[in-house]
Protein backbone atom coordinates (compact mmCIF):
# COMPACT_ATOMS: atom_id res chain seq x y z
CA UNK A 1 0.00 0.00 0.00
CA UNK A 2 1.17 3.54 -0.73
CA UNK A 3 0.59 5.85 1.64
CA UNK A 4 0.76 9.72 1.08
CA UNK A 5 0.63 13.14 2.79
CA UNK A 6 -0.74 15.81 -0.05
CA UNK A 7 -2.37 19.09 -0.43
CA UNK A 8 -5.66 18.06 -1.63
CA UNK A 9 -8.77 20.42 -2.39
CA UNK A 10 -7.06 23.40 -0.21
CA UNK A 11 -6.65 20.60 3.03
CA UNK A 12 -3.42 18.58 4.12
CA UNK A 13 -4.28 15.00 4.40
CA UNK A 14 -3.13 11.47 3.93
CA UNK A 15 -4.48 9.10 1.36
CA UNK A 16 -3.42 6.02 -0.76
CA UNK A 17 -1.98 6.18 -3.74
CA UNK A 18 -2.79 3.56 -6.11
CA UNK A 19 -1.50 4.18 -9.51
CA UNK A 20 -3.20 7.36 -10.87
CA UNK A 21 -5.64 7.91 -8.44
CA UNK A 22 -5.31 8.57 -4.60
CA UNK A 23 -8.24 7.25 -2.01
CA UNK A 24 -9.24 8.41 1.31
CA UNK A 25 -7.72 6.41 4.44
CA UNK A 26 -10.09 4.74 6.56
CA UNK A 27 -8.98 4.00 10.22
CA UNK A 28 -5.28 4.63 11.82
CA UNK A 29 -2.56 5.52 9.77
CA UNK A 30 -0.15 3.71 11.92
CA UNK A 31 -2.62 0.57 12.55
CA UNK A 32 -3.63 -0.99 9.17
CA UNK A 33 -5.56 1.67 7.38
CA UNK A 34 -7.55 0.55 4.39
CA UNK A 35 -8.95 2.61 1.03
CA UNK A 36 -11.72 4.81 1.94
CA UNK A 37 -13.47 6.27 -1.26
CA UNK A 38 -12.59 7.51 -4.28
CA UNK A 39 -11.24 11.02 -4.38
CA UNK A 40 -9.73 11.61 -7.36
CA UNK A 41 -6.29 11.90 -9.71
CA UNK A 42 -3.20 11.86 -8.16
CA UNK A 43 -2.04 14.97 -10.31
CA UNK A 44 -4.34 16.79 -8.78
CA UNK A 45 -3.18 16.67 -5.26
CA UNK A 46 0.10 18.08 -4.33
CA UNK A 47 2.67 15.44 -2.92
CA UNK A 48 3.86 16.67 0.96
CA UNK A 49 6.71 15.23 2.69
CA UNK A 50 5.55 11.95 4.41
CA UNK A 51 6.10 13.69 8.22
CA UNK A 52 4.54 15.85 10.40
CA UNK A 53 6.50 18.84 12.27
CA UNK A 54 6.76 17.26 15.51
CA UNK A 55 8.39 13.60 13.62
CA UNK A 56 11.83 13.30 14.22
CA UNK A 57 14.44 12.47 11.59
CA UNK A 58 17.39 10.53 12.43
CA UNK A 59 20.10 9.89 10.41
CA UNK A 60 22.73 7.07 10.64
CA UNK A 61 26.35 7.33 9.59
CA UNK A 62 28.76 4.88 7.74
CA UNK A 63 26.19 2.69 7.57
CA UNK A 64 26.74 0.73 4.27
CA UNK A 65 29.61 -1.57 4.30
CA UNK A 66 30.92 -3.20 7.49
CA UNK A 67 30.43 -3.30 10.98
CA UNK A 68 33.68 -3.19 12.26
CA UNK A 69 33.85 -2.83 16.10
CA UNK A 70 30.83 -0.87 16.62
CA UNK A 71 28.04 -1.42 18.34
CA UNK A 72 26.08 0.75 15.90
CA UNK A 73 26.27 3.42 13.54
CA UNK A 74 26.59 6.99 14.29
CA UNK A 75 23.94 9.08 15.14
CA UNK A 76 22.43 12.43 13.96
CA UNK A 77 19.05 14.72 13.72
CA UNK A 78 18.12 16.38 10.94
CA UNK A 79 15.70 19.33 11.65
CA UNK A 80 11.83 19.18 10.74
CA UNK A 81 12.45 22.65 8.95
CA UNK A 82 15.21 20.70 6.43
CA UNK A 83 12.12 18.83 5.05
CA UNK A 84 11.03 19.27 1.55
CA UNK A 85 8.83 17.12 -0.60
CA UNK A 86 9.43 15.13 -3.98
CA UNK A 87 9.31 17.86 -6.48
CA UNK A 88 10.79 20.95 -4.15
CA UNK A 89 13.88 22.66 -4.82
CA UNK A 90 16.95 21.97 -2.76
CA UNK A 91 18.44 25.42 -1.83
CA UNK A 92 22.21 26.13 -1.89
CA UNK A 93 22.86 28.47 0.51
CA UNK A 94 25.12 31.64 -0.29
CA UNK A 95 27.46 30.83 2.10
CA UNK A 96 28.18 26.86 1.06
CA UNK A 97 30.32 26.62 -1.91
CA UNK A 98 28.83 22.56 -2.77
CA UNK A 99 26.17 20.30 -1.66
CA UNK A 100 26.32 16.12 -2.06
CA UNK A 101 23.03 13.96 -3.10
CA UNK A 102 23.02 10.51 -0.53
CA UNK A 103 20.14 8.86 -1.44
CA UNK A 104 18.75 6.44 1.29
CA UNK A 105 16.23 4.37 2.39
CA UNK A 106 13.91 5.98 5.32
CA UNK A 107 12.48 3.61 7.44
CA UNK A 108 8.78 5.11 8.98
CA UNK A 109 8.22 4.28 12.48
CA UNK A 110 4.93 2.77 13.26
CA UNK A 111 4.56 1.93 17.08
CA UNK A 112 6.61 3.80 19.57
CA UNK A 113 10.07 1.87 20.50
CA UNK A 114 12.18 2.01 23.23
CA UNK A 115 15.21 -0.48 23.68
CA UNK A 116 13.68 -2.71 21.67
CA UNK A 117 14.93 -6.03 20.62
CA UNK A 118 16.63 -6.66 16.91
CA UNK A 119 14.20 -9.55 16.56
CA UNK A 120 10.90 -7.69 17.01
CA UNK A 121 12.14 -4.67 15.71
CA UNK A 122 10.61 -4.32 12.13
CA UNK A 123 6.91 -4.67 14.29
CA UNK A 124 7.79 -1.30 15.01
CA UNK A 125 7.68 -0.12 11.76
CA UNK A 126 5.04 1.11 9.71
CA UNK A 127 6.80 1.38 5.82
CA UNK A 128 9.47 2.60 3.66
CA UNK A 129 10.13 6.14 2.12
CA UNK A 130 13.06 7.89 0.05
CA UNK A 131 15.38 10.28 2.15
CA UNK A 132 18.02 12.29 -0.20
CA UNK A 133 20.02 13.43 3.47
CA UNK A 134 21.53 16.41 1.43
CA UNK A 135 25.16 17.44 2.54
CA UNK A 136 27.56 20.06 2.61
CA UNK A 137 31.27 19.10 2.87
CA UNK A 138 32.68 22.77 3.12
CA UNK A 139 30.52 23.02 5.87
CA UNK A 140 31.76 19.90 7.20
CA UNK A 141 35.36 21.15 6.83
CA UNK A 142 34.68 24.35 8.87
CA UNK A 143 32.89 23.28 11.73
CA UNK A 144 34.97 20.34 12.21
CA UNK A 145 33.04 16.84 12.37
CA UNK A 146 30.91 17.43 15.42
CA UNK A 147 28.80 20.37 14.17
CA UNK A 148 25.74 18.60 12.13
CA UNK A 149 25.60 22.42 10.48
CA UNK A 150 26.70 20.60 6.90
CA UNK A 151 23.36 18.41 7.41
CA UNK A 152 20.82 21.12 8.61
CA UNK A 153 20.04 23.59 6.40
CA UNK A 154 16.68 24.69 5.26
CA UNK A 155 15.59 22.06 1.98
CA UNK A 156 18.29 19.76 2.57
CA UNK A 157 16.23 16.49 3.83
CA UNK A 158 14.02 15.71 0.41
CA UNK A 159 11.76 13.02 1.00
CA UNK A 160 9.01 10.99 -0.09
CA UNK A 161 7.03 10.76 -2.76
CA UNK A 162 5.00 8.17 -0.61
CA UNK A 163 5.59 5.56 2.68
CA UNK A 164 5.07 2.42 1.17
CA UNK A 165 3.97 -0.64 3.44
CA UNK A 166 3.91 -3.96 3.07
CA UNK A 167 7.22 -4.81 1.61
CA UNK A 168 10.74 -6.35 2.58
CA UNK A 169 12.89 -4.08 2.07
CA UNK A 170 16.05 -5.32 2.83
CA UNK A 171 17.93 -6.01 -0.10
CA UNK A 172 16.11 -3.79 -3.13
CA UNK A 173 18.14 -1.35 -5.12
CA UNK A 174 19.00 1.70 -4.92
CA UNK A 175 20.29 4.11 -6.97
CA UNK A 176 20.58 7.97 -7.78
CA UNK A 177 20.33 10.26 -11.05
CA UNK A 178 22.20 12.98 -11.54
CA UNK A 179 20.64 15.00 -14.67
CA UNK A 180 19.73 11.21 -15.88
CA UNK A 181 23.29 9.67 -15.33
CA UNK A 182 23.52 7.25 -12.93
CA UNK A 183 25.43 8.10 -10.14
CA UNK A 184 24.97 5.10 -7.57
CA UNK A 185 23.88 2.00 -8.19
CA UNK A 186 23.56 -0.33 -5.02
CA UNK A 187 21.14 -2.61 -2.78
CA UNK A 188 20.24 -1.74 0.65
CA UNK A 189 21.66 -5.43 1.25
CA UNK A 190 24.71 -3.78 1.62
CA UNK A 191 23.70 -1.99 5.21
CA UNK A 192 26.60 -2.57 7.91
CA UNK A 193 23.22 -2.54 10.25
CA UNK A 194 20.20 -4.05 8.56
CA UNK A 195 16.96 -2.71 9.11
CA UNK A 196 15.96 -4.44 12.16
CA UNK A 197 19.08 -3.87 13.75
CA UNK A 198 19.26 0.12 13.04
CA UNK A 199 15.60 0.15 15.10
CA UNK A 200 16.83 -1.55 17.80
CA UNK A 201 20.11 0.85 18.15
CA UNK A 202 18.46 4.10 17.69
CA UNK A 203 15.70 3.13 20.05
CA UNK A 204 18.24 2.17 22.59
CA UNK A 205 19.24 5.73 22.37
CA UNK A 206 15.92 7.15 22.04
CA UNK A 207 12.05 6.66 22.35
CA UNK A 208 10.68 6.62 18.70
CA UNK A 209 7.34 7.91 18.27
CA UNK A 210 4.70 7.22 15.37
CA UNK A 211 6.06 9.07 11.92
CA UNK A 212 9.95 9.26 13.31
CA UNK A 213 11.87 8.21 10.23
CA UNK A 214 15.37 6.97 10.55
CA UNK A 215 17.20 7.11 7.24
CA UNK A 216 19.19 4.23 6.95
CA UNK A 217 22.63 6.29 5.39
CA UNK A 218 24.00 6.22 1.84
CA UNK A 219 25.63 3.60 -0.65
CA UNK A 220 29.42 4.51 -1.81
CA UNK A 221 29.86 6.84 -4.52
CA UNK A 222 27.88 10.18 -3.75
CA UNK A 223 28.59 13.50 -5.17
CA UNK A 224 28.12 16.96 -5.97
CA UNK A 225 25.10 18.55 -7.22
CA UNK A 226 25.05 22.34 -8.56
CA UNK A 227 21.86 24.71 -9.25
CA UNK A 228 20.19 23.69 -12.95
CA UNK A 229 20.78 19.89 -11.86
CA UNK A 230 17.86 17.03 -11.16
CA UNK A 231 18.89 14.34 -8.53
CA UNK A 232 16.42 11.70 -8.63
CA UNK A 233 16.71 9.25 -5.79
CA UNK A 234 15.17 5.70 -6.67
CA UNK A 235 14.62 2.65 -4.63
CA UNK A 236 12.73 -0.38 -5.66
CA UNK A 237 9.53 -0.84 -4.84
CA UNK A 238 9.39 2.24 -3.24
CA UNK A 239 9.48 4.56 -6.21
CA UNK A 240 11.89 8.19 -7.02
CA UNK A 241 12.30 11.15 -5.24
CA UNK A 242 13.04 14.42 -7.66
CA UNK A 243 14.27 17.38 -7.18
CA UNK A 244 16.15 20.35 -8.83
CA UNK A 245 18.54 21.79 -7.62
CA UNK A 246 18.69 26.06 -7.53
CA UNK A 247 21.17 28.55 -6.01
CA UNK B 1 7.31 37.92 33.68
CA UNK B 2 7.78 33.76 34.01
CA UNK B 3 5.70 31.80 31.65
CA UNK B 4 5.80 28.54 32.57
CA UNK B 5 4.18 25.29 30.93
CA UNK B 6 2.36 23.15 33.32
CA UNK B 7 -0.08 20.38 34.39
CA UNK B 8 -3.08 21.88 36.16
CA UNK B 9 -6.06 20.22 37.08
CA UNK B 10 -5.39 17.14 34.42
CA UNK B 11 -4.60 19.88 31.40
CA UNK B 12 -1.54 20.90 29.97
CA UNK B 13 -1.37 24.58 29.89
CA UNK B 14 0.71 27.24 29.90
CA UNK B 15 0.76 30.22 32.84
CA UNK B 16 2.35 33.04 34.54
CA UNK B 17 4.40 32.30 37.90
CA UNK B 18 4.48 35.35 40.01
CA UNK B 19 6.04 34.10 43.42
CA UNK B 20 4.17 31.16 44.61
CA UNK B 21 1.12 32.03 42.65
CA UNK B 22 0.05 30.76 38.99
CA UNK B 23 -2.35 33.04 36.69
CA UNK B 24 -3.71 32.65 33.53
CA UNK B 25 -1.87 33.74 30.41
CA UNK B 26 -4.33 35.77 28.29
CA UNK B 27 -3.53 36.21 24.64
CA UNK B 28 -0.69 35.16 22.33
CA UNK B 29 2.02 33.34 24.80
CA UNK B 30 4.56 34.92 21.82
CA UNK B 31 3.44 37.92 21.10
CA UNK B 32 2.75 39.86 24.74
CA UNK B 33 0.63 37.65 26.91
CA UNK B 34 -0.96 39.41 30.06
CA UNK B 35 -1.29 38.38 33.15
CA UNK B 36 -5.17 36.73 33.25
CA UNK B 37 -7.65 35.58 36.15
CA UNK B 38 -5.43 33.97 39.31
CA UNK B 39 -5.35 30.10 39.22
CA UNK B 40 -3.99 28.68 42.27
CA UNK B 41 -0.40 28.20 44.43
CA UNK B 42 2.40 27.67 41.85
CA UNK B 43 2.87 24.12 44.49
CA UNK B 44 -0.38 22.41 43.13
CA UNK B 45 0.96 22.49 39.61
CA UNK B 46 3.56 20.28 38.09
CA UNK B 47 5.96 21.99 35.59
CA UNK B 48 6.40 20.83 32.54
CA UNK B 49 9.38 21.44 30.22
CA UNK B 50 8.73 24.72 28.53
CA UNK B 51 8.61 23.40 24.90
CA UNK B 52 6.27 21.67 22.81
CA UNK B 53 6.87 18.17 21.24
CA UNK B 54 7.38 19.75 17.46
CA UNK B 55 9.67 22.61 19.03
CA UNK B 56 13.74 22.31 17.98
CA UNK B 57 16.24 22.46 20.51
CA UNK B 58 19.61 23.45 19.11
CA UNK B 59 22.78 22.95 20.71
CA UNK B 60 26.29 24.82 20.24
CA UNK B 61 29.42 23.97 20.48
CA UNK B 62 32.50 25.59 21.98
CA UNK B 63 30.61 28.58 22.56
CA UNK B 64 32.10 29.80 25.36
CA UNK B 65 36.02 31.68 24.98
CA UNK B 66 37.31 32.75 21.99
CA UNK B 67 36.06 32.96 18.71
CA UNK B 68 38.56 32.28 16.64
CA UNK B 69 38.60 32.29 13.51
CA UNK B 70 34.94 30.48 13.18
CA UNK B 71 31.88 32.72 11.32
CA UNK B 72 29.88 30.94 14.43
CA UNK B 73 29.77 28.23 16.47
CA UNK B 74 29.58 24.21 15.65
CA UNK B 75 25.37 23.12 15.89
CA UNK B 76 23.80 19.94 16.89
CA UNK B 77 19.94 18.49 17.74
CA UNK B 78 18.84 17.65 20.59
CA UNK B 79 16.04 14.83 19.92
CA UNK B 80 12.39 15.96 21.50
CA UNK B 81 12.54 12.73 23.32
CA UNK B 82 15.03 13.97 25.64
CA UNK B 83 13.38 17.23 27.29
CA UNK B 84 12.27 16.46 30.58
CA UNK B 85 11.48 19.19 32.99
CA UNK B 86 12.61 20.87 36.27
CA UNK B 87 12.33 18.16 38.99
CA UNK B 88 12.45 14.84 36.76
CA UNK B 89 15.10 12.36 36.52
CA UNK B 90 17.61 12.22 34.68
CA UNK B 91 18.78 8.71 33.41
CA UNK B 92 22.16 7.20 32.97
CA UNK B 93 21.82 4.73 30.45
CA UNK B 94 22.95 1.32 31.34
CA UNK B 95 25.33 0.94 28.53
CA UNK B 96 26.79 4.65 29.01
CA UNK B 97 29.74 4.42 31.82
CA UNK B 98 29.83 8.24 32.51
CA UNK B 99 27.53 11.48 32.00
CA UNK B 100 28.55 14.74 32.24
CA UNK B 101 26.24 18.00 33.39
CA UNK B 102 26.32 21.24 30.99
CA UNK B 103 24.12 24.18 32.40
CA UNK B 104 23.09 26.79 29.35
CA UNK B 105 21.37 29.69 29.03
CA UNK B 106 18.17 28.74 26.73
CA UNK B 107 17.10 31.19 24.57
CA UNK B 108 13.40 30.59 23.20
CA UNK B 109 12.50 32.01 19.79
CA UNK B 110 9.49 33.93 19.91
CA UNK B 111 8.97 35.06 16.25
CA UNK B 112 9.88 33.01 12.97
CA UNK B 113 13.58 33.40 11.98
CA UNK B 114 15.21 33.04 8.61
CA UNK B 115 18.60 34.85 7.91
CA UNK B 116 18.28 36.96 10.39
CA UNK B 117 21.06 40.05 10.77
CA UNK B 118 22.56 40.11 14.57
CA UNK B 119 21.10 43.72 14.74
CA UNK B 120 17.57 42.87 14.78
CA UNK B 121 17.97 39.05 15.72
CA UNK B 122 16.59 40.11 19.40
CA UNK B 123 13.53 40.77 18.06
CA UNK B 124 13.25 37.47 16.90
CA UNK B 125 13.98 36.48 20.83
CA UNK B 126 10.67 35.72 23.38
CA UNK B 127 12.73 35.46 26.58
CA UNK B 128 15.41 32.72 28.23
CA UNK B 129 15.57 29.63 30.14
CA UNK B 130 17.67 27.22 31.19
CA UNK B 131 19.08 23.94 29.68
CA UNK B 132 20.96 21.28 31.00
CA UNK B 133 23.13 19.16 27.91
CA UNK B 134 23.72 16.38 29.09
CA UNK B 135 26.45 14.60 27.61
CA UNK B 136 28.08 11.30 27.57
CA UNK B 137 31.76 11.26 26.54
CA UNK B 138 32.49 7.53 26.23
CA UNK B 139 29.40 7.29 23.85
CA UNK B 140 31.43 10.23 22.06
CA UNK B 141 34.52 8.55 22.09
CA UNK B 142 32.98 5.04 20.88
CA UNK B 143 30.96 6.46 18.17
CA UNK B 144 33.85 9.25 16.96
CA UNK B 145 32.59 13.07 16.95
CA UNK B 146 30.42 12.88 13.55
CA UNK B 147 27.78 11.12 16.20
CA UNK B 148 25.62 13.16 18.24
CA UNK B 149 24.14 9.98 20.00
CA UNK B 150 26.36 11.35 23.37
CA UNK B 151 23.73 13.75 23.36
CA UNK B 152 21.10 12.05 22.56
CA UNK B 153 19.48 9.34 25.24
CA UNK B 154 16.08 10.14 26.81
CA UNK B 155 15.78 12.58 30.01
CA UNK B 156 19.68 13.75 28.58
CA UNK B 157 17.37 17.20 28.13
CA UNK B 158 16.40 19.18 31.41
CA UNK B 159 15.10 22.33 30.86
CA UNK B 160 13.14 24.36 32.66
CA UNK B 161 12.21 25.86 35.38
CA UNK B 162 9.92 28.30 33.16
CA UNK B 163 11.06 30.94 30.81
CA UNK B 164 11.76 34.52 31.86
CA UNK B 165 10.82 36.99 29.74
CA UNK B 166 12.30 41.14 29.39
CA UNK B 167 15.38 40.61 30.74
CA UNK B 168 18.71 40.75 29.23
CA UNK B 169 20.35 37.36 29.32
CA UNK B 170 23.86 38.85 27.78
CA UNK B 171 25.73 39.32 31.60
CA UNK B 172 24.31 37.00 33.79
CA UNK B 173 25.86 34.55 36.25
CA UNK B 174 25.46 30.94 35.08
CA UNK B 175 26.92 28.22 37.24
CA UNK B 176 26.27 24.52 38.46
CA UNK B 177 25.88 22.81 41.63
CA UNK B 178 26.94 19.27 42.19
CA UNK B 179 25.42 18.20 45.51
CA UNK B 180 25.22 21.36 46.87
CA UNK B 181 28.82 22.11 45.75
CA UNK B 182 29.39 24.71 43.45
CA UNK B 183 30.92 23.34 39.90
CA UNK B 184 30.77 25.85 37.55
CA UNK B 185 30.62 30.28 37.92
CA UNK B 186 30.68 32.05 35.22
CA UNK B 187 28.90 34.75 33.47
CA UNK B 188 26.83 34.76 29.90
CA UNK B 189 29.77 37.39 28.98
CA UNK B 190 32.00 34.79 28.24
CA UNK B 191 29.85 33.96 25.29
CA UNK B 192 32.02 33.72 22.53
CA UNK B 193 29.03 34.35 20.28
CA UNK B 194 26.84 36.05 21.96
CA UNK B 195 22.71 35.69 22.13
CA UNK B 196 22.30 38.13 18.86
CA UNK B 197 24.88 36.28 17.21
CA UNK B 198 24.02 33.08 17.99
CA UNK B 199 20.51 33.42 16.86
CA UNK B 200 21.61 35.29 13.38
CA UNK B 201 23.96 32.69 13.02
CA UNK B 202 21.59 29.75 13.82
CA UNK B 203 19.10 31.20 11.50
CA UNK B 204 21.21 31.63 8.29
CA UNK B 205 21.24 27.81 8.88
CA UNK B 206 17.51 26.62 9.36
CA UNK B 207 14.29 28.41 9.88
CA UNK B 208 13.55 28.80 13.80
CA UNK B 209 9.86 29.21 14.75
CA UNK B 210 8.25 30.09 17.76
CA UNK B 211 9.13 27.67 20.60
CA UNK B 212 12.16 26.47 19.26
CA UNK B 213 14.97 26.67 21.88
CA UNK B 214 19.06 27.58 20.77
CA UNK B 215 20.77 26.36 23.37
CA UNK B 216 24.16 28.37 23.98
CA UNK B 217 26.80 25.80 24.78
CA UNK B 218 28.54 25.97 28.69
CA UNK B 219 31.31 28.27 30.31
CA UNK B 220 34.56 26.00 31.35
CA UNK B 221 34.32 23.54 34.00
CA UNK B 222 31.45 21.00 33.21
CA UNK B 223 31.87 17.41 35.11
CA UNK B 224 30.68 14.31 35.46
CA UNK B 225 27.77 13.11 37.75
CA UNK B 226 26.47 9.57 39.00
CA UNK B 227 23.25 7.89 40.27
CA UNK B 228 21.91 9.54 43.44
CA UNK B 229 23.63 12.68 42.43
CA UNK B 230 21.54 15.61 42.74
CA UNK B 231 22.66 18.43 39.94
CA UNK B 232 21.41 22.24 39.74
CA UNK B 233 22.20 24.59 36.91
CA UNK B 234 21.34 28.24 37.77
CA UNK B 235 20.97 31.86 36.42
CA UNK B 236 20.62 34.78 37.45
CA UNK B 237 17.18 36.40 36.77
CA UNK B 238 16.05 33.09 35.73
CA UNK B 239 16.22 30.89 38.54
CA UNK B 240 17.70 26.71 39.11
CA UNK B 241 16.69 24.04 37.32
CA UNK B 242 17.37 20.73 39.60
CA UNK B 243 17.37 17.56 38.69
CA UNK B 244 18.44 13.88 40.11
CA UNK B 245 20.44 11.11 38.60
CA UNK B 246 19.32 8.07 37.98
CA UNK B 247 20.83 4.63 36.91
Amino acid sequence: MKIARVEWRGQTTWVEVDGDSIFALVGDRFGGPRRGSALGPLAEARLLAPVEPANKVVGLLGNYGSKGERAGPGIFLKPSSAVIADGDEIKRPPTVASINFEPELGVVIGRRAKDVPVQSALEHVMGFTIVNDVTSFDARKEDGPASTRYKSYDTFCPMGPWIVTGIDAGAVGIRSRLNGTVKQDSSTSGLAFNIGEAVAWVSSVMTLEPGDVISTGTPPGPGAMSPGDVIECEIDGIGVLTNRVVG
